[in-house]
């Protein structure tokens, strides 16, 4: 989402070309050496409303033998990072009462992260996506510990509600084990509404198109996130095999497939034909 | 203890020598470009008797205001990795019912892992010192995860138990979870005693020079617990500040250090002047 970040305003074009995978590699250095680094202005180009397609990502169109989720908006989502501070120590001649382990806290907040995420059931997720430990050697006591926290909910007062309780827990689980937690946040952002005209767009291409249709929310961010605080924008959504995604075994029909571009297209149509 | 295992047969020169590191430099490299790759047979120097010095690595002596330690022995260990397979899955979009979420079994591993080592307290140890995840991303469940587990205590009926109960819980608390969970034994050293005739002479060294001494068990593994096995070995262990070790915080006091050497020459010529 970082291109589509720069073209609403959210990064600059330096932040965005200067981002790094983990192996130092940038996406402007990578984008030159492909021959992808284009010379166009940002915003240069005018757009009067934009579309985006995509497979749900979850398992409902499926569930429900729907074809076409008319998508009403993004749910908002925050990322932090948790990070533990001990103190590194041998693993064979520290007793366990001398330890300040890392570990022994952040399994206990974790837990009661899972725990806090029950209470606000179905809708709520909480993701411990990448951990990292330091020094990271088999026979001593970390040093530290930081864990990523990826939380979604589409009300935003839960969001609220979750961000004081996950401080609350860091420093009393933290205070509790002997150790330094804190708790950053890396991104925050609230829940995104589509354009009623997009929306509308959409179904009535299914429609005209004789697809079976749905509201729904997206779990997951999409430029289309971005794009919504610009123009009017709408999303599509497909079905896709048991709701997986960002993995290997992500599977969705052709004939899905060919429906939700047939929409797009209808959409578009609809759109480029209003005033 | 590489070079130490290999000339008490525990591996191969060609193992040793391959030994990398997480950048992927070999010691045998390693040795080549720093000009200490010597040219001596394995096992062309005779040893008659084997001594080391060693900061406890613990808090014990600098409590109990004793300067040298005889060490009686080495405690059991054992190395782990605990492997939590689950299944790779979008952040935002799946629910979290749906979920093979390692992270979710993990946690409780480590939980009830760390109340069994409280049955055998004060000398059990439990060092979860080294994380790795696939694939590591913010917005992604991961597919697996692998902690390593260092165990160790005294008494090796204590340790098989563990043992059991390791496996048992992984067992219990993956299934409970709905993911695949695999205890894999990296190394495992019995408990090992030194010589007596070689703690008798650190013992006697230390009371003619005048200083205090105790019998102790060592913690940690050291070169002397592969020496053990083939020549009559002790070790001499001197205070250090709060226990600490493996950590820029270690620190010794001089005339500890000095008071350590002095035993140690002391023994090695009471062991030389022996038949």
């Amino acid at each position: 989402m970082t291109g589509s970040g720069v073209y609403a305003g959210e990064f600059d074009l330096e932040h965005a070309l200067s981002r790094a995978d983990k192996n130092g590699l940038t996406i402007g250095e990578e984008l030159q050496r492909i021959g992808y680094a284009g010379e166009a202005q940002v915003g240069s180009r005018w757009v009067k409303a934009a579309f985006e397609i995509h497979i749900e990502q979850g398992p409902i169109l499926e569930a429900e033998e729907v074809t076409i989720g008319v998508v009403s908006g993004i749910q908002g989502m925050r990322w932090y990072d948790l990070i533990f501070e001990g103190q590194e120590a041998h693993a064979g001649t520290s007793p366990m009462e001398c330890r300040k382990d890392p570990v022994a806290g952040a399994i206990r907040v974790l837990q009661r992260i899972y725990q806090l995420n029950e209470k606000y059931a179905p809708q709520g997720r909480a993701t411990f996506g990448d951990l990292k430990v330091e020094p990271g050697s088999r026979n001593t006591v970390p040093g530290s510990l930081t864990i990523t926290l990826d939380y979604r909910h589409p009300d935003a007062a839960v969001l609220d509600a979750v961000d004081q309780e996950i401080r609350s827990i860091m420093k009393s689980v933290c205070r509790a084990v002997g150790i330094e937690g804190r708790v950053e946040e890396i991104w925050h952002m609230p829940h995104i509404s589509f354009a009623p005209e997009c929306m509308s767009a959409v179904q009535r291409a299914a429609a005209k198109l004789g697809y079976s249709s749905m509201e729904m929310i997206s779990g997951a961010g999409h430029d289309a996130m971005y794009l919504a605080q610009i123009v009017p924008t709408g999303m599509i959504f497909v079905p896709c095999e048991n709701g997986l995604s960002h993995n290997e075994l992500e599977n969705a029909q052709p004939e899905d497939l060919i429906a939700g571009g047939d929409v797009l297209l209808h959409a578009i149509l609809e759109m480029t034909n209003t005033k």
